[in-house]
């Protein structure tokens, strides 16, 4: 057997990273994924069932999802010819960068930020500048991503920021749009909890790329989709990087359903909202907990004990949230997802007696 | 509105890509995605949506599928940390790709073949070393690709290749693992109607990656099903690239049902088999077409007509084949998915009278 040595086959800068991986755990209150705890109506599931039953399963998905793309056309207002759809926002995020970086390129992110971006730029052996937040309030300085942006090949803005909650003000984004050498990608996977989106701007700038996905607020984790939207020019040439066939035909026709009637999810969403005001208000009464304000459906949260600790604590209560303690600047920070009112109560009366364990 | 100019943005060698498309052709006799035109079971197909409606969608899948790790392991006898599952197979060459190449690295392909490992090469500003089929016969001269890999750092052969149908031989395949500096990544996505697989190869040679879908034989193309498998310590490099979550619920759900029924696709591939021995056969008899021998569920074939021609020809009669005319060396060719034996008389009779008709 030919002896073969990694070294010489993998990049190094790939031999290099560490996974992103997620431990299986399994809890009666689940708020370590950022779901939508509302599942979709039986009726709905059954009328995406129904449809697919009705199709051939041997038969490739439309080369290109026409009728998709006239559906989010209308849903955002933004031309089909500028938009993407993707098996989950992830793939757009991916074949964005994969368009636009290289070795002697540059990322620029905030820290912390969702982990995926700095490692698809490390794979493509790019360089990454990154901006950090202020370490204790953990609130973003604009004016340093916009300096970064003017020399940076792509910028990634994650706007709710994930694991954080903060937003990037409309204000800064359209300077950082002003000012940026290259392509802005706006990852908007929370929007639908921020009353804000980048995508009356789209419009002025062509170097804007507004991601979306449906796996947040839109129920629809289990099924991946995400969608793009950037100038039809930007589209076509991300589109060289994104593979044919890329959503199959179940997650296509859930997908329009779900846009059809998405009424059903307004409630849900409104009451995610109103529980983050009332889980942030509970937090921030008790001593022990230092919590961060969040426009997305989640908080981020720090106490003085370990956050390895803490997350055992729950986990053993039933409560399974996020030990986000390794990013960047997050020592001793947990994330919880904003469930239904009950789980939040479950989750606040764990934290307490956690607290009062020691 | 700043004027973007799309070249600082866009890598040069992915805007002088021309994308990978496919226009859209409705026709009574689809002969152009060399898909398997025996439908799942309904009671299979019921059985699947029933399994995904009892799961909530809201959620994530797992973010290690670990039950279709098991199952495809003992379906191929594979380990089940080097198996790797994908949105479709090209998910899973994106990411063998995407963790090997770059500026300074070369991908060594025959031609023709399936174009989307060339593109991918140079999206990741690879170099790529072609190695052209005999322009006569399509044949391989395999000393050829085996001289090459010497010096690249990826092999991709497609084996049956798309669009010629011929097989790498096991001899030849053996001394290529041998000799190559670096990765093997075989392309099996028609191995179901050859009677040949890498598999028995895969204990000995770290070095080689075998890529499977569910696309063709197994009959899931709308579905997105694929897989890949490899020594784990590859395996484990390979995953870095690959999204989390690629693989959606329904198909999850939809492949492990495939394949603990698999015997109710047995029938059809063998059918499968026995017609493209058939119109093999039938093609050769007829002068005006030159026929090459293959191993998949498709044939190529040559006629002194611009394939344009005989393409508009058949598809005015309701016959949908693959004009493959643009593909290096396949000038006047046309590639024809085998069918139903109804759909191959049909395709016979509809030739027949295009080459009448001049």
């Amino acid at each position: 057997m030919r002896d073969l040595s990694l070294s010489g086959v993998i990049k190094p800068e790939v031999r290099g990273l560490t996974a992103y991986t997620l431990k299986h755990f399994d809890a009666g209150v689940k708020l370590d994924q950022n779901e939508n705890p509302y599942e979709l109506p039986t009726d709905l599931k059954r009328e995406v069932a129904e449809r697919v039953l009705r199709r051939p399963w041997g038969r490739y998905p439309d080369f290109v999802p026409a009728a998709m793309l006239k559906t989010l056309s209308k849903f955002t207002g933004w031309p089909e010819d500028g938009i993407l759809v993707g098996n989950g926002s992830n793939e757009l995020i991916q074949a964005s960068l994969n368009v636009t970086l290289g070795p002697g390129r540059q990322l620029a992110v905030m820290q912390p930020t969702f982990t995926l971006y700095k490692m698809m730029a490390i794979t493509l052996q790019a360089q990454v500048k990154e901006i950090f937040l202020d370490a204790e309030n953990l609130t973003l300085d604009a004016g340093k991503l916009i300096e970064a942006s003017r020399t940076a090949d792509v910028v990634v803005a994650c706007s709710p920021n994930n694991p954080t909650g903060n937003l990037i003000e409309r204000a800064a984004l359209e300077a950082l749009l002003k000012n940026a050498k290259g392509m802005v990608l706006v990852d908007e996977a929370y929007h639908e909890f921020s009353g804000q989106t980048a995508l009356p701007l789209l419009a002025g700038h062509r170097n804007l790329v507004v991601l979306r996905t449906f796996s947040k607020a839109m129920a629809m984790a289990g099924l991946r989709f995400g969608y793009m939207m950037a100038h039809p020019e930007i589209a076509r040439e991300v589109y060289k990087s994104k593979l044919p066939y890329n959503v199959n035909i179940f997650t296509l026709a859930a997908a329009e359903v779900v846009i059809e009637r998405h009424a059903v999810l307004t409630e849900g969403i409104a009451a995610l909202v109103r529980e983050r005001g009332r889980v942030f208000a509970e937090l921030r009464r008790r001593p022990a907990v230092r919590v961060f304000p969040s426009k997305a459906n989640f908080i981020l949260m720090k106490t003085h004990r370990p956050a390895r600790e803490l997350f055992d604590g729950l986990y053993g209560q039933g409560v399974l949230v996020r030990d986000v303690s390794s990013y960047p600047l997050l020592d001793r920070c947990l994330r919880v997802s904003i469930g239904t009112p009950e789980e939040n109560d479950r989750f606040l009366a764990a934290l307490d007696r956690v607290l009062e364990s020691k």
